[in-house]
């Protein structure tokens, strides 16, 4: 990605945390990040996330996602003798659609953004709902029409052991000048 | 407390929340603990909670705090071989008062509601704002005048285990027809 398009995804998320009344500090707005997923396709497969807190016992993290914007089908694998991450996604503003193992969902309402999704089951989330994942499930989620806002509660986060479907996704990100 | 003053302060932290932007479902509007530890003077010692998740490795909440509403003083003890509950306090509405041991505060913007309290360094959350709390750490804090809303990340909590300062605490409600 090129230093100006994370400027200007940081700023449009941020602007979408205003505007859900999602207060962060100047430090947590300057540090948000943006990932594309080494993917080079940010409006169609990318996230923009605050870290609130990652220590070895808990985490949580406030998610962005632009319209339709789809974070890609991943699942997280135990580390180092611990038991894969487990998540709880908690719906703030606008609307998700998460996808999991299970009866696929006949007429998804996500746009499937590429060829490696393979999960379909479909859980719809609204300002209020959450849905909690075991570890070690697959799983991908899209944003609706108006985007969203999703907060994550849930054991230690290591971005950098996650199992993407996508071979080509390299999770942390290469920024270009 | 009896029912009816329970219902009456559910109602106000609904509104609260209404009012913060910040969504629950009936569901969780129904379930929306009142807690005045057993002291029988919710509007200077209680809190209202709404717990989102609270699994064997992580717990997420919502407390609303009326204006200068305190929790009272507690720590939280090691269980079943665990270290003691470590703790997130992040500040989504509101101004709140949070003390914990140390140099004490000259001034302190709380109103001290009551005898049971020994640890005086403060700690002042605005909306962003957030503080992480080690195991075992004394602590309590009360809302400015508007009020407070605070997210808290953790992890799994164990309130009946909670040791508060006040011997007449009791965490779990008695609830009176």
């Amino acid at each position: 990605m090129k230093r100006s398009e994370i400027v200007q995804a940081r700023n449009r998320a941020i602007e979408m945390l205003r505007r859900a009344s999602i207060a962060i500090t100047a430090e947590e707005a300057a540090d948000l990040e943006v990932a594309d997923f080494g993917l080079g396709r940010l409006e169609s497969e990318g996230l923009e996330i605050v870290v609130y807190v990652n220590n070895d016992r808990y985490c949580a993290k406030e998610l962005v996602l632009f319209p339709y914007q789809t974070c890609p089908e991943h699942k997280h694998p135990p580390v180092g003798g611990r038991p894969g991450k487990q998540e709880t996604f908690r719906c703030r503003a606008g609307e998700v659609y998460l996808y999991v193992p299970g009866t696929p969902a006949p007429a998804p309402k996500a746009k499937v953004p590429g060829e490696h999704y393979t999960v379909f089951h479909e859980i719809v989330l609204r300002p209020g709902d959450q849905y909690t994942l075991p570890p070690e499930t697959l799983h991908w989620f899209q944003a609706g029409a108006e985007g969203a806002i999703v907060s994550e509660f849930s054991s230690p986060s290591v971005d950098e052991a996650d199992v993407f479907t996508d071979p080509n996704v390299k999770r942390i990100p290469i920024v270009e000048d």
